[in-house]
């Protein structure tokens, strides 16, 4: 396999902010997306990603026993919810690949790995 | 700069994924990390993008007047929903990054760009 | 105006909870009201009430210049929020209406009234 | 026990939107109390509830298991969603607690109740 198509396999965070500037610049959509109307959408998407799990009690890993058709509904809305991130971020003028790695090594140092330190040689 | 760096410095959700589950497994925190428990930590982090915007009425693309503090008090609540949000696909089986792409795709058809047709040569 | 009219005027949460506890057991709803199931389903109603104002930049008070059709909608969403708050609360055993004057209270006293210290007689 | 006290014990939307308002007006916030504002805080405030459920997995009714001090947290929680929730309707100049009581009129002709229909005399 290529070099290309390996990057094109791998999406990543800028290649979704500029499929996502370039969507609503050909829209002419840029004066909609001020930070606080992309939060408002940002949280009418994960309400419809709640919708789908609101009466189904707790729901085991890999979704065993949804239809395809839901999952894919699922997938669709757990999509609206990043595309908005991406957006929200990007209008903010955060770099949200870098904020997201730069609070994972925060995480590490808050919660640190027990068996780090109780590993056997 | 070398090719390794460059693929460094576009973070890809299949980065954030395995480094989630990863974080999640030297933490023995894989059973707390069910669909639905997921799913109410992201709308407690929307909760807390939403605080920061909640008293500042209208606020500027690029927030020129915010303090440095703030923007990056922002950019880690916004990471923290990215990471859930990468956490709950992966927990659903979910490809992401796919499922983005052909969200985009979708959302390219119901909203066609207006220039597309009106170009001329 | 009669006695059993004025109350009737002012709505109560006490008697939307009785009206929501019938209105679950009379369709065998019950097995459905979990807490979590509520509280996901709370989600998605604030959801729905933040897709009425994602586009619209800041809005003035009283709404002046929307639709009546658009009013009604809102004052819908407004309301599905309310009965699943109501509801959730009442499956969690917590009396909604003491909590919040006590929370009041709380407040009252965290957030003390400048003008209370500063009046004249 | 008297008039008073009983009308006292039966919270109305009503009064909770008074206690609001004077609330705000003794503390000069009627400026921040635009619907967007609210509306994003009472977010905040759903986030707040949700962090209290996310770990949990389901949750039986009535929250048997739970500390004292965690029920008057989310008591307190779910005070808050309430509040700005009334707070918001009233900016938006909505009767909230009407709103209620037609929603669930429109919601018992959604779905109809079986035995309504089904029972013998």
């Amino acid at each position: 396999m290529s070099e290309v198509e390996e990057v094109d396999e791998r999406v990543s965070l800028d290649l979704l902010k500029h499929k996502m500037a370039k969507f609503a610049k050909e829209r002419d959509w840029d004066h909609f997306h001020t930070p606080r109307n992309l939060l408002l959408a940002l949280v009418g998407e994960v309400g419809e990603v709640s919708e789908i799990f609101q009466w189904k009690g707790e729901v085991p890993k890999g979704l065993p026993d949804w239809e395809e058709e839901e999952k894919i509904h699922l997938s669709e809305e757990l999509s609206d919810v990043l595309l908005y991130l991406v957006r929200l971020a990007d209008m903010c003028g955060i770099d949200l690949g870098k904020a997201a790695l730069r609070k994972l090594q925060l995480n590490a140092i808050k919660y640190p790995a027990p068996n780090k330190y109780t590993q056997h040689p």
